[in-house]
C-alpha cells in the first residue's frame, strides 16, 4: 500500500498496528542489546547498571501487550515482522571489544529511541497517550558518556578508532531504517508530511543523522 | 572462621551478610543465564517469555540493595566475592544446542533457587521477612517441562543425550556449591544443625540432589 501523501490525514489502522509492533520489538531488541552488553561488562557495577537498564526497557512490553490485546491481536504476531531487521543489526555490527560494544549500543539503541519518538508524533491522540510510558528514555546515553569520556580523553588512538566504528554502526542502522520503511510502507504515514513518502523518510533520516552527530559530538567524536 | 557447631545459635553478622551477597548475585546470575537463553530462543514467543523471566529475577535486586544500604554497605561489594563461582558455571557447562541450553538452566537455576531457599531458613526472622519477596519462584521449571516434554516423548535419543548432559550440569553445579562453602564457610551457620559444618553441607548437598532428581523425573529422565 502506498502511504497517503495528504499532510494531516489520520494514519490508517495498519500504520498504527505497525508502530505498535515496532515499539514491542524495540523493547525486546533493546533488552537483547543491553543484556548482552551487561554480560560482557568488565566491572560488576557496570554489569548491574546495564542489566537493570535492560530489564526496564523490557518493562515497557506489558503496556504494549495490553494495547495489542485491546485490538484483538497477539503480541508475537505484531512483533514478528520486525525480527529480522533487529537481529541483523546485532549480526552486522559485531564489536571487537568492550568500547566498540558500548558505542554500538550508544549509536544503535539511541537511534532506535529517536526513530520511535519521531514516529509517535503522528499517532492518534488516544494511542499516543497509551504508549507514552514506553517512550521514556533509558538514560543509556548519559551513562555511556560518563564511562567513555575519561577513556577517550586519555587515548586519542582509541577515539579515532571509535569514531570510525561509530560511522560503520550508524551506516548499518540507517540501512535497516530504510529496510523498515520498505517492508512496512504504511509506517511513513506517521511522519510529518512534506510531499510523498520517499521525501518523508528522507527527512526522517536527516533528523536521525543529526541526532547521531549530536551524540557523537558529546564524546568529542566526529560523525 | 570455623562455623559454629551449636545447633540453634543465631547466625553471625558475617553469615547473614554472605547470604545477602549470594542472594544478590543469584538474582544477577539468573538474569544473565535466562537473558542469554532468551537470545538463543528459536521462537519469538519463547524469547519473550524467557526475557520477561530474566527481568523479573533482576527485579529482586532492588529489595536486596535497600537491605544492603540499611547495613551501611554497598551492593557491588557484597556481591563481588560470588562473581567467579557463577561465571564458572556458564563457562564450564557450555550447551551445544537449544535443548542442552534449556536443561542447563532447568538444572542450574532451579538448584540455585533451592540452595538459597534452604539457606534462608536459618536467617533471623527480621532478615527472613525482608528477603521473602526475593525467594519467589520464577516458574522456569514448569515452563521448561512444558516445552521439553513433547519433544522428549517423541525423541528417545535426545532424551538419552539430555539425561547425560543433565548429570554433567548437576556435577558442575554441585562442585561450585562445595566451593561456595569453602570460600564462605560462615554460610554453613544458616544450615540446619546436624553436627559439624562438613556434615551440614553434606546434608544440604543431599537435599539439592534429591530436588534435582525430582525435577529430572518430571521430564522422564534419570538423574
Amino acid at each position: 500500500m502506498i502511504p497517503s501523501a495528504t499532510p494531516s490525514a489520520a494514519p490508517s489502522a495498519q500504520a498504527v498496528g505497525d508502530f505498535i509492533g515496532l515499539l514491542g520489538y524495540s523493547a525486546l531488541g533493546s533488552f537483547a542489546l543491553l543484556s548482552q552488553d551487561a554480560a560482557y561488562a568488565p566491572e560488576l557495577r557496570e554489569r548491574l547498571v546495564l542489566s537493570r537498564m535492560a530489564a526496564r526497557e523490557l518493562g515497557e512490553i506489558d503496556v504494549i501487550e495490553n494495547l495489542v490485546a485491546e485490538h484483538g491481536s497477539d503480541l508475537d504476531a505484531v512483533m514478528a515482522s520486525f525480527r529480522d531487521i533487529m537481529n541483523d543489526f546485532l549480526v552486522r555490527a559485531q564489536p571487537r571489544d568492550w568500547w566498540e560494544r558500548l558505542i554500538r549500543s550508544y549509536v544503535g539503541h539511541n537511534l532506535l529511541q529517536d526513530l520511535v519518538e519521531d514516529l509517535s508524533r503522528g499517532l492518534p491522540a488516544s494511542v499516543a497517550d497509551s504508549v507514552a510510558p514506553c517512550l521514556a528514555r533509558s538514560g543509556h546515553d548519559d551513562y555511556v558518556v560518563g564511562l567513555l569520556q575519561p577513556v577517550l580523553d586519555a587515548e586519542p588512538q582509541l577515539a579515532a578508532r571509535l569514531a570510525l566504528w561509530g560511522r560503520r554502526v550508524v551506516g548499518e542502522a540507517l540501512t535497516l531504517v530504510a529496510r523498515l520503511f520498505a517492508d512496512h510502507p504504511d509506517l511513513a504515514e506517521l511522519l510529518p508530511a512534506d510531499g510523498e513518502a520517499r521525501g518523508r523518510v528522507a527527512s526522517l533520516t536527516g533528523r536521525l543523522q543529526a541526532g547521531h552527530a549530536r551524540r557523537l559530538g558529546r564524546l568529542g567524536l566526529t560523525s
